[in-house]
C-alpha cells in the first residue's frame, strides 16, 4: 500500500461539471476523505450525458467517486445550516471547502470563515468578475478555436476535449494542497478562487502565444494535424488507419529518415532547396514536401507492418485509437495501468482512471462508486452529533434525502 | 500584498517542454524560488517556436520566468556532482526537485535520496513503463482526435492546446505541494511519478467517455461544434464574425428561445414533435433543428448587436476572438486582470499570465524575465558557498555557462 499523502484530510465539496467534481475526486485518490453535499434533487449536472439506457449519468457517476454524498434541501434555511455546520466542522485536518457557487450567500466566504477562521476555501467561478463561464465559451475566448482543426476549414473549430475544465480542477486541486501546507505552516486559513476563463487565458499567454501575435509574422493560422514549430503528422496507413509521427529532436527525425529508407531522398532535397532538416524550424517550413514525401511509405504498409518496423526505431509515433478501442484494449489488458474497471449498481462496469500521480511506482487505486444522496445521515450523525430522531424528522419534513 | 503560500520553498527543476516549465513557473508563482538547472546549451525545447525575427524562443521566454536560471554541462562527471549537490543541497524547505529526465542515472531518484532522504521528487514522464510520449502521441492514444472536428472531415482532428501537457504540468505542482505537505506532517520525503499517457487516459475516464463506450448505443461519433449531450454551437454573424452559443442548463435556454424572439415556434415545433426542450437530452437529440432555427437570428445581426441584445439576457455565450485579438484586447485593457506585459530584453514587449489562483481576491503577479544561465554563478555560490576563484575555474574549464 502505498503512501496516501492526504490520509486524514476532509474535504467537503459543493459543485457540478467538471472542475470541481474532478478536483475533488483526485483529492480523494490522494487519501483524503471527501464529503460531497448536493441539493436534494441533484446539482445542474445529475443527469449530465453520457447516460445509460436507463437515463443514468456516466458522466456524474465516473467524476463522483470514491465520496461520501449527502443531499441536503439547499433552499430551507434549515438545510443552510446543515450545510455550512457540517463544511466549518471541527477537526484539524478538517475545513476545507471546494464550491463553484453563484448566488448561494449563506455559502459565502464571509459567512463561513466567521464559523470557522481557518477554513481552506476554494471557489471555481467561470470568470473572475464573477460572470458565467464554461469550457466551450473560455476556449472561444481565449483564442483556441480559430488555430484548431482542418486547414481547409474555416471558421472556428471547438476541441471536444474540456482541457480547461480539467486544468482548473486540476489548479483546484493545488490550492486545496496549498492551503492545507499553508495552515499548517501559519495556522491560518486561505481564501482562494480560480475562474476558468483566468486558467485558459493564462496558459495559452504561458505557451507564448499572445506575444507570438506581436511579432512581425503576426498571428499564426490553423496548421491540421501539423505539429507547430518542429516536424509531426498524422498519416493514413494502407489498412484504413491512422498513426501520429512526430519528429521533434534531431534524433527522432533522423530515425525517422533512416527507418523510412529517405536518407538519400532527404540529403538530395535538402541540398537543393539549400536547407538543414536537422533544424526543426526548416522541417516546419517544408512541413508538407516532408508530409509528401513520406506518405507513400505508410500508405503502402498496414498498422501491424508499420508498428513492427517502427518498433525499436527511435521513432516517436504512436496509433491513433477511437474511445472504443482504447477502453477494449484495457479490459483486455491486466488492469495493472491507470485505467481500471469498477462495477457500479447503477451504471455496471466502469472503466475508471486511478490517481496518474504515482507514489513509488505504485498506483494510488482504491475505487468505489459515490451512491447519490447515500451517506446522508451517516453523515450528518457523525459530523454532527445529530441522533436518529432528529435524522427521522430532517427526512419527513424533506430537507435531506432520506 | 496577498499571502505567497509557498514563500521560502526552494524548487529546482530540470526539465523542457511544457509540463515541468509549466509547474515551476506556477511554483514559482505561488511564491517558491525555482532553480532550472538546464544542459550548458539548453535542454531540447531552447529554440522552440513560436520565435522571433532573431530566433529567441518565445515559447521558452514565456515557460521559463520568475526562475534563476543554471546552466551546467550535464555530461561532465563534475557537472554531475554540481547538479546533484545542488539539487541535495541543505535548507528546511529545500529539496524539492521536478524534472523530466531520461537516461540520466546521476539523477535518478534513489541517487539523489541517498545524498538527501527527505527529497520531494517529482519526475514527468512519458509513458509510465519509461517509455517517451508527447502530448500529440497520448491524445491519439487516449481517443480524443477520433472525436474532434467537424463532422464532414473523415479521420483524426488533433487538438491544437496542448491540453495534456497543461494538465500534466498541473497535475506535477499538485505533487510538488502534497510532497511538501506530507514531508511537513510527517518529516518523510515523496518520490512521485507522473506519465503524460496516464494523465490522458485517466482524465478522459474519469468524464466517462470509455465507460458510455460499452453501453447499447456505442461510441459516439464526431459532433463538431456542437455541445455534446446538451444544447451548445456556433454561429456565424452577419459581419462574419462567430460567436458560441450555449444552452446548458434550463434557464440558459428558456432565456435563449425568449431573446430570439423563438417562443411561439419552440412551442409549436415540441407540439408536433411530441418533445419538451426543456430536457436537455431533447435539445442535444434535435441540435441541428434548433441550430438551423435560431441561425437567421444571428446571421442577421452584426455581432455588436448581438452583443447588445445579449446583454443582461441570461444566455451563456461568448464571442470568438483570434490570438491576436485577445492579445490587441489585454493590451488595450487596464491590466489588472490575469494577463501582465511584461518586457524582456530577448522578447521585447510579452503578454504574460498571472497565477490564475487569487489570494483574497488578488492576483499573485510578481513577474520577471529569466535570461538563460544568467544565475549560474550566484546559485553556485549562495547553495554551495563555492568562491569565485572555483567558479572561474568552473567557466574556464567550459562545466557552466560563463
Amino acid at each position: 500500500m502505498p503512501v496516501q499523502p492526504l490520509a486524514g484530510v476532509t474535504v467537503f465539496e459543493n459543485d457540478s461539471f467538471v472542475a470541481g467534481p474532478s478536483a475533488c475526486l483526485a483529492l480523494s485518490q490522494l487519501g483524503a476523505q471527501v464529503i460531497k453535499i448536493d441539493p436534494i434533487k441533484g446539482g445542474p449536472d445529475i443527469d449530465r450525458w453520457p447516460i445509460t439506457p436507463e437515463g443514468r449519468s456516466i458522466y456524474w457517476g465516473s467524476l463522483n467517486r470514491n465520496k461520501r454524498s449527502v443531499a441536503i434541501d439547499l433552499r430551507s434555511e434549515e438545510g443552510q445550516e446543515l450545510a455550512q455546520a457540517l463544511i466549518t466542522s471541527p477537526g484539524d485536518d478538517s475545513g476545507v471547502f471546494v464550491e463553484n457557487n453563484v448566488g448561494r450567500p449563506f455559502l459565502s466566504d464571509e459567512v463561513l470563515r466567521a464559523k470557522r477562521a481557518d477554513l481552506v476555501h476554494v471557489k471555481v467561478q467561470g470568470s473572475a468578475d464573477g460572470g458565467p463561464g464554461v469550457d466551450y465559451t473560455v476556449n472561444a475566448e481565449a483564442g483556441i478555436p480559430m488555430i484548431t482543426g482542418p486547414t481547409g476549414v474555416e471558421g472556428p473549430s471547438n476541441h471536444a476535449l474540456p482541457a480547461w475544465d480539467l486544468v482548473c480542477g486540476q489548479a483546484a486541486v493545488t490550492a486545496v494542497v496549498t492551503g492545507l501546507y499553508h495552515r499548517r505552516a501559519t495556522g491560518e486559513g486561505l481564501y482562494q478562487e480560480i475562474a476558468l476563463k483566468d486558467i485558459a487565458l493564462a496558459a495559452v499567454a504561458n505557451l507564448g502565444w499572445y506575444t507570438e501575435t506581436l511579432q512581425p509574422a503576426g498571428e499564426r493560422t490553423k496548421h491540421g494535424n501539423h505539429i507547430f514549430g518542429s516536424f509531426g503528422t498524422n498519416f493514413a496507413t494502407g489498412d484504413e488507419r491512422h498513426v501520429m509521427v512526430t519528429a521533434i529532436t534531431r534524433r527522432q527525425w533522423s530515425n525517422l529518415v533512416k527507418v523510412t529508407g529517405m536518407s538519400d531522398v532527404v540529403a538530395a532535397l535538402e541540398r537543393s532547396l539549400s536547407t538543414d532538416f536537422t533544424e526543426e524550424t526548416n522541417r516546419y517550413t517544408y512541413r508538407e514536401v516532408l508530409e509528401a514525401l513520406l506518405k507513400p511509405w505508410f500508405a503502402s504498409r498496414t498498422a501491424n507492418q508499420i508498428t513492427a518496423d517502427l518498433e525499436g526505431s527511435g521513432v516517436l509515433w504512436a496509433p491513433y485509437s477511437s474511445l472504443g478501442e482504447v477502453t477494449q484494449d484495457a479490459l483486455a489488458g491486466d488492469g495493472a495501468g491507470v485505467l481500471r474497471t469498477l462495477e457500479s449498481d447503477a451504471l455496471g462496469t466502469m472503466l475508471v482512471g486511478a490517481s496518474p500521480i504515482r507514489v513509488d511506482g505504485e498506483y494510488l487505486a482504491d475505487e468505489k462508486p459515490t451512491v447519490f444522496g447515500a451517506d446522508t445521515a451517516e453523515v450528518l450523525s457523525e459530523r454532527l452529533g445529530l441522533g436518529s430522531a432528529e435524522i427521522g424528522r430532517l427526512c419527513d419534513e424533506g430537507i435531506i434525502a432520506s
